[in-house]
């Protein structure tokens, strides 16, 4: 999806429901020579919001760029709709927060070079010094911000200007082993994609593994989710599991967990990048 | 999505690719006051066709259902669309087709008693009698027309003058081991569904179990497909594995595929069921 | 493995760890003219304790059964090993606990009816009339006992009476929907084997697939367990997964949940049939 | 289980079945201050064929690796073993051949960096450059041997020799993207794992992605396996499976693909490192 899409353009779409939505911005599109490659809706009966993701070609537009956003505002404006519009030749700009692990760093420096993944990263931000390296030999800005009980609030300050410098659209913590402040989340809001190593609710805080082996679970799981103040309580985007047994130490189940980790994590990220993801409170909408 | 479906209408349609498809249908249904309550496309690269579901409330129609497939038939002429509507409250009329084998059957039966399948089910048929009493036990009519090399054509002749009689909308070979003849598969194009015991295109024809098993795969699967003359070649539907390991004979497999069979089936004749089953030449579209 | 199991046996022994275990038993037995069709052995490195199974063919056993069961008990003395054996052509005694859904109680008597399930059930128990029928439709005994907060003690009573002078094995709790007071829990020890339906330790308590929606999940779970006094958190003998989306509501979560309910369940019971459970605290060790 | 593993060593063995098998070698080893930590067996009904993998520590062996090798071939020649010893201490040496994609290799190279592989590998080869910066940047020793079909024998003779002199214990087709000739499958039998991108044996040959997505397939797999003469025809390691839809592309399937690949691969060849496999005839045992 996320290939060839130089003339792509993604509508993503939030109102309470009502009829006549779905008629009316495919009608506005097509009136402008818009050709709309895919639309997805949702209807949240919890709520009753709709969602809606409408991907097209603008290749045949008979309007520019600005008018058409002028006019999806109007349009937007009398459903109450919150809206957002990305182009594919636009393509989003990550940085992402590692400490020491390199597993799911590698990984989505991997998709990267082979075009899995249509972004770019300005950036790779960590708390410590010890892959540098990977960063080197991809190319890719390394910043190192050592984060103390003293100067957390100094260097995330610092942090939120480097990302704002950069012009970040998403941050993921890559296995980034400090707990964000409230203010770097709220800069952030519903842009910070965090991997968290069990299958959330279970296993909620420090050492999931450990906790799973003791538990004597047979599946282990990994987590992507938006990070919230309310640690690990964020809505999930993408989970996994993989079959364990009573053979798996806690150590096997580190090392079985890093895999899923890695999946879990690159599918989440891919859905941010192809704007698949819309957020309903705690719940998340993900189209395919 | 079965449920509660009073006042739901599916409308499929699929045709050539062109734009302005989803406008035109979205505006027709909201025009009449049809609330969608989810609309799905899909557009296939290999020959450009369009693919459409929408699902609607009838609630607030403001014509009766005839002018509105009257209306619907006009529109979809233009765009030379084949299309087909199904409502809720008329729920499909199924014949399941038995041999001896009782798994996938009795899975059938369980999720119709207990509400999961919107369906009616007013005859099961089998070349044998083995089976009766679970057909007893639920209420449901048992007719057995033996099979041999002699009476194959005209016993078929019976059974599809029965099925018309009783206005079934789908065939479901429950593991039934007889292969139909062209006449049969031609009466009920695209309305019967199949399970092959194995991940198809792999294994073939018969035994699929002994045949992995000396193969010595590491999964074992079933696969739901439309019959067609080309056996084990009809457009797949679902498909679902189960691990294995060398300590499984052919009997475990067998076995753990029965598992694997119910599931798969029973998924295919919920997608028939909810009209999210598409056909595209050996390929079918099987919105979620 | 159930099949064919005429001269089969199976022991099963764990004490702590030391050298020569394995040798020790392998050796008796052959000595004795017994054929080890398979061991499995566990060592658990949190507590050093030792797990061991052994199948073994009884054919050309040049001593009775009891002289064997003699010479282990000896044997087993001399490393403090807990032992039990049993004898394939012994099956177990089941006693299935439900209360109004059936979905589970069907599913286990299927595979009961194809020979997948090495076992006697002599009783269904439930706490409501409704599923009298399906006992009937498979010739097993139905018996109510209807429970109240006044007449709770007084029924366990009788039900474990029952059981007793059933001789049963085995209480398997089939979604039954009402908790087990520790005397009858203590009286069945690692002999009661509950569905939970979540992903334990996710959701523990009412309503697992409400939570589970309201939390946003991307996957629903089943977990079989042996009960005990601490509610849903006895050893985990088997889970599994199924994955969901937003376009679930809970009533699908209820539905998809339903189909691993009954595998993982199937799964946990047929493991207890085969003698492949040990239990090492709050951890199991499942051999396959 | 690679981890930690200085003190241990590995029996395989094979032979047809017969009483008393795993008594003798756990008497041997336990006589001599082997300690048992896990012993596997499995016997195969199809050819009575009896397999064996038993690890121990040898922390407390009272003789030397010479004298215990020296007596286990004594103890196995009684039996018509096959047997092969391997130490902890001792990695195996692993080339990895690869072409123009770099998803495998990084994966694995990945996996040895963080110590999830008990192995060296002294060298990639290639028919292609283009990836030798990423050996480059592991550290690792890249040769380029260019395949024509006018030199394809000479080079293979030339690879041949280079891995004998590196004295290789594994080769891993990392999608190499060339036939080796029967000469250098039968200087390396059994020990060639290559990793095919399709749920074998569907989709054997060229371009199975493509194939699959023509057949509207419901899942997409890749299998690891022996490399034999017979094309794709070789005992299966490890397989697994994505599920896909309508929705998937070729370019899709490849995507999903690589990521299954990369799985599948690792897995086989971490079972290879722990000596966890067997070979018999088309079939192989893998231990877990």
């Amino acid at each position: 999806m996320s290939e060839n899409s130089g003339t792509r353009a993604t509508l993503l779409v939030s109102c309470p429901d009502r009829t006549g939505l779905v008629a009316a911005l495919a009608s506005l599109l097509s009136d402008h020579g818009a050709n709309i490659l895919r639309a997805q809706q949702h209807r949240e009966s919890l709520n009753s919001m709709f969602f809606q993701r409408i991907e097209f070609d603008c290749a045949g537009l008979d309007i520019s760029r600005e008018e058409l956003e002028s006019l999806l505002g109007i349009e937007c404006g009398r459903y109450d709709m919150e809206w957002k519009i990305s182009y594919g030749d636009q393509p989003k700009r990550v940085a992402i927060f590692v400490s020491k692990f390199e597993h799911c760093l590698s990984d989505l420096l991997l998709r990267l070079r082979i075009g899995e993944l249509n972004c770019r990263v300005p950036v790779i931000i960590s708390n410590h010094p010890e892959l540098k390296s990977i960063a080197d030999a991809n190319g890719i800005r390394f910043e190192v911000f050592p984060i103390t009980k003293e100067n957390k609030q100094d260097q995330e300050q610092r942090e939120i200007e480097l990302l704002n410098s950069l012009e970040i659209d998403l941050v993921v913590l890559a296995r980034y082993m400090q707990i964000l402040s409230p203010t770097l989340i709220g800069a952030f809001s519903n842009r910070i994609i965090n991997i968290h190593h069990s299958f959330l609710p279970a296993f909620v805080g420090a050492k999931p593994y450990h906790q799973a082996y003791e538990r004597g679970v047979k599946l282990i799981g990994a987590t992507a989710h938006f990070a919230t103040t309310d640690l690990d309580e964020g809505p999930i985007i993408a989970q996994d599991v993989e079959a364990c047994s009573h053979r798996d130490s806690a150590k096997d189940l580190v090392r079985k967990g890093r895999d899923v980790e890695r999946v879990v994590l690159a599918r989440a990220v891919r859905a941010f990048m192809d704007d698949r993801i819309l957020v309903n409170g705690r719940r998340s909408v993900v189209f395919e």
